[in-house]
Formats: structure tokens, sequence, C-alpha cells
């Protein structure tokens, strides 16, 4: 991809995003962390585990979607002015294989950074003994929210 | 929308989706329920609870993906044959309203069933004291896997 | 879906999006005709000609889009105010039949209007002999643009 | 992304993908060429013209959807056996700037390519005056068709 304007408008962007993911309660119920944050990128690292599945043995679509839309989220958070919150208008994911594996690592990264809108992506890859594969890719719409009341990072 | 071929090609098809439904252990980890099955339609209510919410104190976005992705995914599995398996080849939401209240309801329906692919859709409700309203619209592709190991129903 | 806020804030809407549509040269070129407008609900024409196909002779995936995505345009423009202009922030189009027949037609309608966000849809039946069936599903997010210079309508 | 399997089953790849796309009769309606074949990846261009805008002046969203469509299936079909046919089930496009400029330039590449199904994605550039910018990144869902009558490349 082209330009995203990856320098972020709160040089204190890393504990911001942190702090909102705490909040996260379904992070820490599903059993996934944040593993990094940087300017316009972010990786959640989520662990095998039976509560997670769907009927076949796979982490379920939506887990996958739960950690890839964060990922992507908190991608574009990192770009907003302190004060903004982070809303996901919509997301797409496709799902390329079957979500096994001893963890999922979702990478997140803003394609266009705007004032109102920003459109990000996250890629989903599945860790079996070391040897990582794609599983899923999530494209994202995300409304900067400013001056309203309960969203704020 | 029109016409779904809306005849189940397997008479004992509740029995079935109901089962692989209590699969997928994610739906007790988040306490959501299956509410209704029937041909080319289903309903998952998901009580309001402390662990699955976002940083806003909303559920989150991938929670609500996670029943709306399991109320279509089994409304195409209705109307499949015996022996196939349904997968999720992607999905689409747009999340049109904050996810609050005292429960989700994510109601499940064909849109068009193929041999091989199936689209099918589930719109997502928020209830507050009685009241409904609709916050969020998926869209989904599903595949129907046939004598594929460990992917039945 | 449930309740849409379908009152047009613009008693001339009817006019305001048929002068609009009129300036999108792309429909005088692929033959497509504005055929109604309501509050909230548009419907687009596109009669069979032979410089709009794809490489097996259906209409192209992306010409079904362009009626699809003015379709749910439009049903978004009429409930916005006058002085307001739309764009298209992303949408989502599924493919379930052969874009082969007489005619298409593609039917918008409002999910979801918001002051900054609209969320609309557009469903596409093929006719032919005069029998329809659909074809296609597009669902959309749309963005009211407010004082944003050539952005009007 | 990683790993996409891209050598061509065919390696009379490239005739074949410039002869389906000769017969996509919208791409000279809209003026579009093929600017590149390569195994996995495509290059559209289409130039700015009059006849291909929507109410603002911009190339319509359908169109610039046209050729990103075109690009990800055509990177797509460039992996697959001879006498397998290319259908897209769904796409999946986010606007992000007005496509306006001298030019637009879709680049399709393939993220996974499976046996019936395969992921492919566009990222369009506007050109003016020698500098691009990206205005749209569409995420594809082809289904390879086997032994389907009219279903060819």
């Amino acid at each position: 991809m082209s330009e995203p304007n990856d320098t972020p408008k709160d040089p204190d962007f890393e504990r911001r995003v942190r702090a909102s993911f705490a909040k996260q309660t379904i992070m820490e119920t599903i059993g996934a962390r944040l593993a990094h944050v940087g300017p316009g990128e972010t990786e959640i690292v989520l662990e095998m585990s039976p509560g997670i599945l769907q009927q076949h043995g796979f982490v379920h679509a939506g887990v996958v979607a739960t950690i890839a839309d964060s990922a992507a989220g908190y991608a574009g958070l990192s770009l907003m002015p302190p004060g903004a919150g982070v809303l996901t208008a919509e997301f797409k994911i496709n799902l390329m294989a079957p979500a096994a594996g001893d963890r999922l690592i979702a990478r997140g990264s803003v394609i266009k950074a705007g004032r109102t809108l920003t459109v990000a992506q996250a890629v989903v890859e599945a860790e079996t003994g070391g040897t990582r594969r794609t599983i899923a890719l999530l494209t994202a719409t995300l409304m900067a929210m400013e001056n309203r009341e309960g969203v704020l990072d």
C-alpha cells in the first residue's frame, strides 16, 4: 500500500492504546494479549484454549474477527489525536484456512488515516510448532469520535 | 429478498443444528444460546455480561460478529444435506449503533442456498426494557464441505 | 429490518436525487435509468446491451455494482438535508447468480440513516421474460458531506 | 501477506488471461486496458474520460470497482489450471479518496489460491501529473468453475 499518514498526533499513543485495550474485558475472557503497539500498527496474540472454539474444533470465526478487529482498531487509534475515541463502523473478514494451531497472531495496520474515517486492515496468522500461515484478512472502516460522552480512546 | 430455496434436505435439520451449536464452546464462554431453529432461519440470544465488552462498555464488535456469524451459518446448515459441514468463507458486518442493552438477538436467514456456496445474513438487535433496535447487519458466504475429515455439520 | 428513519429532511428530495443522477455520466454510458425515487428507496433499471459484459457474456460484476451502489447511495441521499452531498465510503456485494436476462433492476433502501454515516443496501434482480430472480445483494456505508466544495447531492 | 501459491498451473497463463480480458466488452466501453499480467498479479489502467463519472465529477465507485474486480479476478485466473473459469462470488471495496486524476491504476494480487475458492485483492491508485495516491482497496472471493458450460477462463 502507499503512504499511510503514520505520524502519531499523540506522542503518548502507546500508553493510551494499552490502557484502552486493558478495558476490553473480552480479551481476558478469550485469552488475548496486546503484544506490540507502534505508530499505525499493532499485534495481538491469542493462545489456543478450549473455550473459544466452533463445532469442528477450530477457533470460531467470530473470535478470529475479535482479535483482528481490535488489532485494526488500535492501529487506527494510535494515529488519532488525544481526546478521540475509536468505533468500528464495519469490517469484512475473509477466512482462508481453518484457525488451528498453538496460537493466532493478528497484525493490524493503517491503510488510510482520515479525520473522520480511517481504513485499517489486519492479517491473522496461525502459528504451529514455530511455522506460520495466513488464515484471515480483515479490512475495517473506523470512525473517530470526538467529544462523544463515554467514547474515549 | 426473493425465493430462498428453504426446503430442508434433511428432515432432522433442527436436531443436527442444535447438536452442532452445542459443540461451539465459545457460545457458553460468552453466554449465548440458540433460541430458535427453522428451515433457513435461526435466532441466537446473548445476555449482557461483564466479560464480553470493549473499552467503552459496549459489547465488542467481534462478539456481535460471533453470534451473527453463527446465526447466519446455522441458517445455512439447516438447508444442507446430511453429511455436509458448513464453514464461513467470509463475512461483512455493519455496526450501526452501540451494542448496549439487556441482551442481543441475532436472527439469521438464508438469502441464496447453493450447492457449494450459500449466502446468508443476520440482523442483530439490542433489547432494552422490552424495546428493540437494530444494531448490526451481517452478510456471509458459507461453504458446504462434503466428505472433508473433521468438518461435519 | 427495523425502523429506518425514513422521513425526508428535504421535501424536494425527489427532484434533488433525479438531478444528481442525471449528472452521473456512467449511467448513460451503460444504459441505466432511475425508475423510482421514494423516501429512503430507489429503483434503477439497466437494459441488457453488448457493451457491458464480462468474458462469459454476463453483465460484469462491476456494472452490477455500479447500479447497486447508486441505488443504495440515492436511497441514502433522499433522506439527507439540503446542502449535503453523499459519498460511498465502502460497499460489499455478494454475486449470487450470473447477471443474465433482459434487464437488471436494483432496488436501494436505507437500513440506518445517521447524521454522518448511513447504511443502505441494494438488491439486484435479473428479469427474463417477465420472471425475476435475485442475483446480487449490496450493503454500503455512505458518508454525508456538508460544506465540502464540489460535493453536493 | 504470506506465501501465496504463485506457481501458475498453466504455462500459457498470460495468453489465456489476455484473451479473456479482450472478451470483457465493458473494458473498451469505459476505456480500460490490461497493462500487465504476471503469475498471481495483474495491472489494469483506466484513462480519465467524460463518460465514466458520478455526480461530483469523480470516477464512479462502480467503475473503480469494475477495474479492481477484474484486476483481482485475473490475478486469480492466472494461477488456475487450463479449463477452469473464474467467477467473483463477492467483493468489498473501501473507497478512501475521490477517484480523480489523469488515470487510475488497479493492481491485483492473489492472497490465497485454493482449489475452489481464491482470495485476491486489488489496490487502486490515482495518478495525477506523475504522482500517485491510493484511492481504493478491494478484497474478493473468486470461485474456480470447472466443466461448467459457458464458463471458461
